[in-house]
């Protein structure tokens, strides 16, 4: 397990459909609680031992900080390559797959001998510390559609989840900056998702999920227009949809987008949580 | 969410490798630390709502107490179906995938708001109060190669894991009791095992643990014949192999069985735990 290879790293995308924040000067003890749903849709990053660390998203260069931690916390550098299904900066969890992703797939590449926890911890420190998001990580690193209970990294974190899986449909109408909202005055919206989460622990099913989502999403102040429209119509059609925390995105259960008349992206609850790819 | 219908869930088979049992008189607080593989090769359960309760596993009607623990949980009865891929009485936590697999699926059946931790606490005390194990179920909700950190059911319990997934073969020669063993003087085990566990969380790689394995069912006095033949065997052909406790039964990472010889079943360490089917 000392030799060095390149290996590849699976993480689900991850949609909030409502938080609270919760800061300490410890970022592994710094997190959101909330709920939302893994994705079929995700990130797959490869990781190969380089003199030099580079990242490409997609095919482009790009600086990705919470990336570059997680490679700064094994104390190696690396080509990374991230390639995403979903669109990034839309709350779709990119940054947070991405530095998951780059967990995992390093301890393979460099023969690591790190536990999982100690590896979701990792990426967990390295998204808060670059204020790209504050519970993606510890949801992703779960699968399905997971209620993060307590804040923080596993240890200290606690994590449930609804009993459910689903067709999922989204669309995007574009970015919504995570650090504008998550290091600015987060008082309402932490009240607002701490009572959708006592709302959905009272009774943890998807339709309650959806409710909740919604209702924080107005509770929150954090609705935008395009996002207001298309979950009134999915609506008015009798479906379930919700914004996803923090992009100008929609997500649905079911067919509910389809049915309101839009052309959604579709892919489903993923069962699983983050892992490794194709060693056989 | 309240109509009733049929539900299936799947749940991975789950081998342990080493184990420590830790008894309490509360069978939610009561387990075993430890450490194994999921398997890709697991159970299907399926629920459907029904007058009088009835299990049948593989087409024959059968006693499994700890699914109708489940059900006696839940406070509801149903026809049960259990549909395994791996042998019954052989380690691969068959009775404990049966429990899990009937709590989800009722919990959808029957239209339920329960929580996977309520769910899966649910089947651990099933399988607890049935003495047919202590340590599978919380390791197949939650899928990849689970380390048992601390005993009992979610909210008590701890979890890690080994960041690896790789190709599985095992071969059985027959069943071994477990109520027989863990209801036994466990002393010697639970000493074998407590230092398994130490070595392996300091190394927490599929080499240590398959080592660790090894020492466990020669220290708990654990090994017959048939087995230590086996993994002897895929030991000289430079192979990775251990028992699969409680079972006569080997299991290999990679293809040590078959270049030892053996005509070995096949799968793979499954990246998810339990969870619902084709709700679409």
């Amino acid at each position: 397990m000392t030799e060095q290879s390149t290996a590849t790293a699976f993480v689900p995308g991850h949609v909030t459909g409502f938080f609270s924040a919760h800061r300490t000067d410890d970022p592994a003890t710094t997190g959101s609680r909330g709920a939302g749903l893994t994705l079929s849709d995700g990130v797959r990053v490869t990781v190969t031992p380089a003199e030099r660390t580079r990242v490409a998203l997609d095919g482009q260069r790009v600086e990705m900080a919470p990336v570059e931690r997680v490679l700064d916390g094994v104390g190696q550098t690396a080509s990374v390559t991230v390639d995403s299904d979903l669109p990034v900066g839309a709350g779709f969890g990119v940054s947070g797959a991405a530095a998951l992703g780059t967990a995992l797939a390093s301890n393979t590449a460099f023969g690591g001998a790190r536990s999982e926890n100690d590896l979701v911890e990792l990426a967990h420190v390295a998204e808060v510390v670059s204020g790209t998001g504050l519970g993606d990580v510890v949801a992703q690193a779960r699968g399905g559609v997971p209620i993060r209970v307590e804040p923080g990294a596993p240890g200290v974190g606690e994590l449930d989840g609804v009993p459910a899986s689903t067709r999922v449909e989204y669309v995007t109408f574009g970015e919504l900056s995570t650090p504008d909202v998550i290091e600015g005055d987060t008082t309402r919206l932490t009240r607002a998702g701490e009572t959708a989460l006592e709302q959905l622990r009272a009774e943890p099913t998807l339709p309650t999920l959806m409710r909740c989502s919604r209702q924080f999403a107005v509770g929150a102040d954090l609705l935008v227009s395009e996002v207001e429209t298309a979950i009134d119509a999915v609506q008015e059609e009798g479906g379930e949809a919700a914004m996803a925390m923090l992009g100008r995105s929609v997500f649905a259960v079911g067919t509910g987008l389809s049915d309101a008349g839009y052309d959604p992206a579709v892919c489903e609850t993923y069962p699983s949580g983050a892992h490794l790819c194709g060693q056989r």
